[in-house]
């Protein structure tokens, strides 16, 4: 087998002393997995066993194929919600079909992160900025929040989006089952005060950070167990109809997959490849500032390798879309995972209760599952990034702002889209209009200064304008006008010197431009120089007409242009500027 | 009036020795502009009529509003074409909906245009690269000949798309009229022959250039009364079944809109926005070109307005979509135009034709209005651009290539939806994949180059990386790579040196991979330092965290940086790069 299926690295290198913490990360981990699983397949609009399928063969095919050593990768709130904008349009929640669907999504997920790996186009990632996802993950939190809220109150009713939910909660607010609410606001009031203060509270008393830390995250498996007791106790869910998980089927899931159509792969191609993005940069993300703490890295395309490989055994065993999840895989840190084994560990802990102990989750209220939910997601809200991208560049902020209210406005996949529209449109809306600073001699240097910003030597008949970005169609008409309305105020100029230390690229249509430039100021008389052209740009111009006929008007330095410039016209008069 | 419509710049300072010019000019453009206006009509599927109406009232608006002295308005082949594309899924070709619709179309133009114009989106015509208009035009002349060769042999079918086209004329080629086919293949042979030869020829014979140019445009004209003299002679209307224009109603055109549908406007918002910014393109180039010959300047914005205002004039005065021709332009230039009042007298003498001699039109043959068409569309075809973008540079090959395709293929909507979009993406994909170059001193100066172009000076502590392009979301990831590769290669390192001089913009994304940067490696002992940061970028740079932390450690010169360094570690080593 070591032929067909090289061991990972980690394995081979495995030391003694990881085991300690690998077992105590990989036993943590699953303790906060069974009710997060439990919670977000009914997120997904799917039964709960599905979540738990979705927390086993995933982590094993991940230590196989992923490069980071702490990430834990399971089903998460975001992919959840993801999932179930999806599929429910096409088919009801929880029925066989809905199922089916949910599994040809993971699979075609997985199929396409593994492609994207052996592709390497792990770098397509990138074009999520930091604030759109940002904006994305907020609005996702606050949409899934909502949504939760019926299930905590015990209320019914089906809507879509969010103002349609928020109409129907007014609605039927009076309709509020009392004993379901008093279970649900409880476990929300418990779990946000382990979050906020437990943790404090503990190493005020004596505990370690560490152990208090810990502690802290086996709040939720609390609350399940005592309200599972409470409903079982005192039959709530009889006595009070308070919705129960109730049966849910033991047995490891049969390693299958359902009848694939082809229509339907049709219709799900953009939410799998939507959902392989966001899935995608959120575990890189993690796993990267989790390596970076010790020192290691990850490789972005192995991620992808990982995640496709993790996607398509949570295909097979019958899961749903899953990706690296941010706190589990920060719990698994600080508990002092060493390597993937304490995902092997938690899959086999998980496979331990799923073959045998499924019925204790009979009485778990419903309740308890969207406080958990809400609780988790109320966490994702990111508030800092928008400051942040407020106060450093308003574009950012406004693309943040539109993402997040795309999200909550159109639906998850529209709000990513509008979020990587706005942020290319803003890009080529920048580098079309670009910044251009006319140049002087900083006294007694070689140094070449903006004339507004610094109080520069210049020469009356010299133009030196450089061009702060790269030249290409969007912007080389701009740069042309811009060249003659200074040729227009300065009608004395014999010599235009453009500097292109910054200007990366001149594409054809530049090309052209200056080509057309070059010629019709040779016919006024005007020579036209470059400077500090770039090695690559040079490289492609020297095989042009405009490259031939400026072969000795292009200098290394401004520096050597100005000096050039002062040997041709040695009675040229030198002038401060005055600066803004 | 005075007040309400000030007098245009030219009209104010109108000079007498401008007369003779502008007269013959007007003149001269009129003959060619009847039978094209003719022609381009019947190309849009639109009664003889519209093509003459749309001739007269827009040359005035535009002659009020435009910037360029010496731009001929008016129908033009390819946004002709491009109406006929936008109607013919919408309305039976000819028939009053269809007219309507077309005069909806011009109006809808014309109002984006001038909008465009008032909110000073000009620069909004950029986003069309030179490689992309140009493989749009070629592609659109092919679709446009294609589309005329029935006409010509006198063949009827209907069929959409050019391979259907070529199919059906296959198919019918046995159909073809003899008697069509001599006069509309005849018609071809004389204007190429005009174009191609006749000028040489009647320089040969001692005329002067310009008199021989002039006589060649007038060959159209020539083969109009020619053949049109022809078929009345012998008949051959009905002795031969040659089709032939017919009736054309004279009588000014009414000023009047059609009545306006809500789902008519919105089906043609997107065909009237790609037709504004095709003709808006088309004229700005061809304009600037002539004005730049003269030594004068076209403003864009003024040309929106010009352009806006010749469309709407259209619009109420029955034609359709016009725009500024570059033929007729061209022949309006060097006639001797020097004002937009050579387009008046064109505009006066088209009024006369319109009001008492259609009649004229009534026995010329389609075949000739066909072999109009094909012998203007053969000229615009441009090779050129195509070989000049494969050797300079193969990604705008492609797009023109693309773009030609997308034309001929799916039409020319989505050709030119395809161009842009394939543009965008290379401009993306490029900026995402940056060029790096590590730098060292060229000895004995203060210049610093890279190290695998020039044999310079480098200190092995010191990594000094010079980022050529802006550092935003797509490309921040892999900075971050790049500078971790460098250390794990060098891992003496003690200080990494960023040359921001090609860096116009740091987004939000980048600002957080510099700040988490220069964190990890503070934590590693490892200076972080910046050089050559751009004013703009500093500005912004100043107020965030980063910007504070790195206050003392942003040289203005990479030597200045070099220089500290030596300073800091005096026993640095100085080694000489190998160059590859």
């Amino acid at each position: 087998m070591g032929n067909v299926l090289p061991l990972p690295e980690w394995l081979k290198t495995y030391q003694r002393d990881f085991i300690a913490g690998d077992l105590t990360a990989g036993l943590i981990v699953t303790v906060m997995l069974i009710p997060q699983s439990l919670a977000y397949a009914m997120l997904a609009g799917l039964p709960p066993e599905v979540g738990l399928y979705a927390s086993l063969l995933p982590m094993v095919a991940y230590a196989f194929f992923g490069s980071s050593m702490t990430l834990a990768v399971g089903p998460v709130a975001v992919s959840s919600l993801m999932t179930a904008s999806a599929l429910m349009p096409l088919a009801m929640p929880g029925t066989s079909d809905y199922i089916s669907l949910s599994i040809l999504l993971a699979l075609l997920s997985g199929l396409m992160l593994l492609a994207a790996g052996f592709l390497r186009l792990g770098f397509l990632a990138w074009f999520l900025s930091h604030p759109v996802i940002s904006g994305f993950i907020s609005g996702s939190a606050i949409l899934i929040a909502i949504g939760q809220i019926k299930y905590l109150l015990g209320i019914q009713f089906s809507s879509s989006g969010v103002l349609s939910t928020l109409k129907h909660l007014a609605l039927h607010l009076h309709e509020t089952n009392s004993a379901t609410a008093v279970v649900g606001l409880s476990a929300v009031a418990v779990l946000l005060f382990a979050r906020k203060y437990l943790g404090s509270l503990l190493k005020l008393n004596g505990l370690s950070e560490k152990t208090s830390d810990l502690i802290t995250k086996l709040a939720p498996m609390v609350v399940v167990i005592l309200t599972s007791l409470l409903v079982s106790h005192y039959g709530l869910n009889h006595q009070a109809h308070v919705a129960i998980v109730g049966d849910v089927p033991s047995g490891l899931p049969a390693l299958e997959l359902p009848a694939l159509q082809w229509e339907q792969v049709t219709t799900l191609l953009l939410p799998a490849l939507l959902i392989s993005l966001v899935g995608f940069v959120e575990s890189v993300s993690v796993g990267q500032s989790l390596a970076l703490k010790r020192g290691q890295r990850i490789d972005p395309n192995r991620e992808l390798v990982g995640m496709g490989a993790a996607n398509v055994a949570s295909a097979i065993s019958g899961g749903f879309p899953v990706t690296g999840g941010f706190a589990r895989s920060v719990v698994n840190f600080s508990a002092g995972a060493h390597t993937p084994a304490s995902g092997i560990v938690s899959a086999v802990l998980m496979a331990i209760v799923i073959a045998g102990f499924t019925h204790w989750f009979y009485y778990l209220p419903q309740a308890v599952l969207s406080a958990t939910i809400i609780v988790a997601v109320l966490g994702l809200i990111d508030t800092h990034t928008l400051k942040e991208a407020w106060l450093y560049d308003k574009a950012d902020a406004v693309a943040l702002l539109l993402t997040f209210a795309g999200v909550i406005i159109f639906g998850v996949e529209e709000g990513i889209v509008i979020g990587v529209a706005m942020s290319l449109a803003v890009l080529v809306w920048r580098s079309s209009h670009p910044h251009m600073a006319l140049v002087g001699r900083v006294p007694e240097t070689e140094h070449y200064r903006n004339i507004e910003r610094h109080q520069v030597e210049v020469f009356p008949g010299l133009i030196a304008l450089r061009i702060d970005e790269s030249i290409y169609f969007a912007n080389s008409q701009l740069i042309a006008e811009k060249i003659e309305s200074l040729l227009a105020k300065q009608p004395a100029t014999n010599c235009v010197l453009l500097i292109l230390s910054a200007v990366n690229q001149l594409d054809t249509t530049a090309l052209g431009m200056l080509t057309e430039l070059e010629k019709t100021l040779r016919a006024r008389n005007i020579t036209l120089e470059f400077a500090e052209i770039k090695g690559p740009v040079q490289d492609r111009l020297q095989q042009t007409e405009l490259g031939k006929r400026m072969e000795d008007k292009i200098f290394l330095s401004t520096h050597q242009a100005f000096l050039d410039y002062q040997r041709k016209y040695p009675a040229t008069e030198i002038k401060l500027s005055t600066m803004r």
